[in-house]
This record gives structure tokens, C-alpha cells and sequence, in this order.
């Protein structure tokens, strides 16, 4: 809002929030006013068994669930749901870590005196995206990592980063997803530890986030231990920055609170302005949701469920 | 925005997105001005090894990550990796059910022709949120399920339900969570069949939400099943309701794409006007988070760590 704006809103008598208040239409004018007809765009990858996750952990696998007991006139302790003769299915995830896809790091990955993943603050749900590329740079160094110079770069461009934001860093790195060798691919594009010092000393902003698995190519991993034994958090293994715009997007921010849990299964939604060239728009497909002519059916062979 | 606001707005040459998109600021100015100050509400529990669930699915378990094979210099195959020893920790889930804690039911839990989980569209993120109260009809009768005349009565009150919102049902339920009998307790409160065509075929609502683990006490689950197979979601053991005001919230939804799944853990967070009287609001503890004073670590009792 300019200030002149601002002050024919103060003539009226009326704020942003005043006006709603008294309707008790509140959020919802905003919502009606500008997010309504904004897009929407998916920055998470879907976790299977065979999407690539560090060497170091071991496999994770998907099953129908099955029952724990007897269930009279239903099901057999040990009986797979399934939808031809229970009416619904369930699923068993045997996941060998929490670091799975895309996801959140709380800091008490590292650093058990820090907030685990339940322990967020519901703050963490809905923020500015801005959305610095290096891309350019990647191109002709694949290991390039985020400097403090892009950043005053992106700056002088676009404008400072707004404290409290989130900030991605595109690579395009997650383009060859869900390629097995991604894994173990070397280098990879990283985020600078003076970056990452910066973003939050001197912007203070909420995270960042990064494309790859890892925050930098360091033997120590030095990005990672500084956020983690700092109480930082961060986001990996976004997807789907390149239709993002640089600024001007909120992000959703949302992932389940497993009790002490050290990683989050995250998702990420850009809500970027109606202009925005990608994206999906809120509408009637959206419930009811559209029948596919190819049924949901589990396959052994990529244990998961495929049409 | 009302007509004389809208009015004024269109005099200056300015509209709510267009002034924003020639400044690049986009959807941030909206978040300085509406979404920076609001009161955050989370609507999620915790999940942890024993909190309550179906009786008919098996029991789930955590545990520390284990090296997947050996890591010259670090660690053998099958070390649990700790903060001692290696710096971090991650965890390994044994999940019986997708059906777990605070969830989004897609339809494929029930019609393998309609989307899983990570079939969702991304417009699954944002919307208006309205919380219906039946905590007095349940105080006199635990059973009682949501009906058509309720939600009469509350746009009587608070005007229509918007199209493409988010609709809470809030009974007070989740009050108990996580005694262990709330998994059998019978009656629980519900929502009636009635109730949900209403809102889903007269109101065009995204998806309805009740803080019980089912939907209502019919031996049939009638109104699941009405959900699941017309291509409707809905969300399951959502709490906190009772710091949310009826109208005037938006609320964020997030989850996980796992491929193919049937049930999704989720968070919801209230997104709510500044004057709301409970909720978090945005700060500096946000980043870098608070330490505490005990620290994070394994409990082999509890099945999961704990401070």
C-alpha cells in the first residue's frame, strides 16, 4: 500500500483490517480481493521408494495396510485392505529416515537443545517467496554456490528481502528428478555459508531453501551445521522454481508434526499474482475432484500404488 | 473491499493486484498489509507412537535412522546414527495407516478412480475458513451430528458459507486428545449425510473437517462413503477449533505427496484477523528458534524422543 493510498483509507475511516472486522468478513476480503484468483504452484516432489535420498540411509517401503486384529465378519489379523473386498484401502510406510523428498530440516536434526519438527511454531504456515536464481552461474560451474554478491545482485534488481521470508535458491538441479544417480551426483549447486549468514543476520529471514539434498558441497558440511546449531531451519529438495517470479509470491509452508521427529515431509505452494504465466487456478475441479478412466491399484514391482 | 473503497481504489488509476504487480511487490503487499500482523492458530495434533487411532489397523513405531550400509570412517551398516557419535540424528517410521492423527482424507482412500494424495492440485493450500460450533447440542447428547438447520443457523448469523471454503466442524472432541479410549468411545459427534450434500452441493465448499477420527457413527460410514465416492476430501482429527472465530480466517493445508496414498498426515494452520484473542504472531523466536534447556533424545519407553 503507497502512502497515498493509505491516507484516502484513513479519510474513509477504514483500514485493511478495520474494514473487515466490522463485516466480520476479516481475512476473507483478502482472500476475495487477492488470493482468490491467484496461481498456484507446486514446489514438492512425491516421495516413492525409489526417489533419491543419501547413500547413507537404506531403503523405504510402501505397502497396503493390513489388519491388526481379527475384525469380526471383516478381516483376518494380517489381511491386506483392499478396495474389492474391504471398500477402501490404507497404507503401511516403512520409512527409513525423515529426510525423504522435499523437506523441512528443524534444527534439532543436528542440535537436540533446538526445536524438533512438533515444536514449530504454527507461524511456519504462510510467508513472502522471493526466489534468487543461479542458474547462470550453474551452467558453467555445476558445484557453483550461492554468494554473498548474488544476493546484493538480486537486490539491486529486485529490491531488499523482506525480514521474515523465505527464500529459495533456483538451480534447476531438481529438473533431472527423480534420476537414481542424483543421489550421489557431484557437485552439486550449494548455498555459501556467508549466503546463509547473511540471509539470516543481516535480512532475517525465515529459511532458505535449496534444490539438492544437501545445503553445500563442504567435506563438513558447513551451511548445515551453522543453521542447525543456531536454530535455523531450512528447506530441501524444492521443485518447480523456474516458473516462479523472483518476488512478488507467498509460499504455504506445510508438513505433519511427528512427535520429536528430527526431518519433516514438507509441501510448498508458491501463490504467485493472476499474471503469473504457470500455475494452477482455484476452480470447480477442485471438488468435485475428476475420475480418472485408469483405477488406483497397487504394483508390486514399483511398491506403490500406479494407474 | 466495499463499493465506495473499490470506487476510490479504481479514481487513483490503482486496483488491489495491479498496483502491485508495477511495483513487483506482488502478493507481498498483501502479506504486509493483512497477513504479517495475523494471530496463527494450529489446528494439528502430534503424532506420536500412541496416540489413538482405528483398533483395526496395527500399532506404529519409531526409531533412530540406521546407516543402510557401511560409511568408511563413520559409521557400519545397521548403527543407529546419534548426536554422539555422528552429529545428527534422523527417524525411521514403521507407520501401520496413512489414517494417522491429523489427516486429509483423498478419495482413492475409498475410489481408486478419483486422486490419491499426491494428486491433489496445488490449490489445495489457502482458502476462507468457517468453524460451525455443535458444542452445545453435544453437551446434552454425545452423538450428535451436524444437520442442515446448524448450518442454517450459522449463515443467519454470520452470513453465506463461501464457495471453495474450508468448513470446520467444531464439537470439542479433541479436548480428550490423546486418551487412549477415544479410539472406541461411542458416540462421538458427527456430521450427518444431509449436512455434508449441503455443503458440498448447494455451497460448493473445497472440503468439510471434524475433530473425531470418523466421519458419524452410521454402521456404514455413510457420509465417507458419499465423500470418497463422488470425488470429495475431507479432513480428520483436526483440533484447537475453539480459539478460532466462526468467519474471517483463512486456514493453510499441507501434506506430503506420498505416490498413491490413500491418507494424507497433514497440518492445517488458522490464518486469523490481529484482533483474535488466542494464536502466535509472527516475531523474532521465529529464526533462530528458542533453545531449550532440555535437550531432545530417545526414550525407549515412549517409542520416541522427548525432552
Amino acid at each position: 500500500m503507497n502512502k497515498n493510498f493509505a491516507t484516502i483509507v484513513f479519510a474513509l475511516g477504514l483500514s485493511a483490517s478495520g474494514a473487515h472486522a466490522q463485516d466480520g468478513k476479516g481475512l476473507w476480503s483478502v482472500y476475495d480481493a487477492s488470493l482468490k484468483g491467484a496461481k498456484y504452484i507446486d514446489l514438492t516432489h512425491v516421495i516413492a521408494p525409489d526417489i533419491p535420498v543419501w547413500y547413507g540411509f537404506g531403503p523405504s517401503k510402501f505397502a497396503r495396510s493390513k489388519a491388526g486384529g481379527d475384525i469380526e465378519g471383516f478381516a483376518k489379523k494380517g489381511d491386506e485392505f483392499t478396495y474389492e473386498k474391504h471398500g477402501f484401502e490404507a497404507t503401511h510406510y516403512d520409512l527409513a529416515t525423515d529426510q525423504l523428498g522435499t523437506q523441512l530440516d528443524p534444527p534439532a536434526h543436528w542440535a537436540p537443545e533446538y526445536p524438533s519438527i512438533d515444536e514449530l511454531p504454527p507461524t511456519y504456515s504462510l510467508r513472502p517467496l522471493a526466489v534468487i536464481s543461479i542458474v547462470d552461474k550453474v551452467a558453467s560451474n555445476a558445484g557453483y554456490h550461492l554468494q554473498v554478491a548474488d544476493i546484493g545482485a538480486f537486490e539491486k534488481e529486485h529490491g531488499r528481502i523482506p525480514e521474515g521470508a523465505v527464500v529459495f535458491v533456483r538451480s534447476d538441479w531438481s529438473k533431472d528428478w527423480p534420476k537414481p544417480e542424483l543421489a550421489t551426483r557431484k557437485p552439486f549447486p550449494g548455498v555459501s555459508l556467508d549466503a546463509l549468514k547473511f540471509l539470516h543476520e543481516q535480512r532475517h529471514i525465515l529459511l532458505h531453501g535449496h534444490e539438492p539434498l544437501d545445503t553445500d558441497t563442504t567435506p563438513t558440511l558447513e551451511g548445515e551445521a551453522w543453521l542447525m546449531h543456531n536454530g535455523y531451519t531450512q528447506a530441501e529438495g524444492v521443485a518447480n522454481l523456474d516458473g516462479v517470479p523472483a518476488t512478488g509470491c507467498l509460499v504455504t509452508i506445510g508438513f505433519p508434526r511427528f512427535k520429536g521427529g528430527t526431518g519433516g515431509y514438507a509441501r510448498y505452494v508458491a501463490v504467485c499474482p493472476p499474471d503469473t504465466p504457470v500455475g494452477t487456478t482455484i476452480g470447480a475441479s477442485d471438488a468435485p475432484l475428476p475420475k480418472s478412466e485408469k483405477p488406483l491399484h497397487w504394483d508390486a514391482a514399483a511398491g506403490t500404488r500406479v494407474r
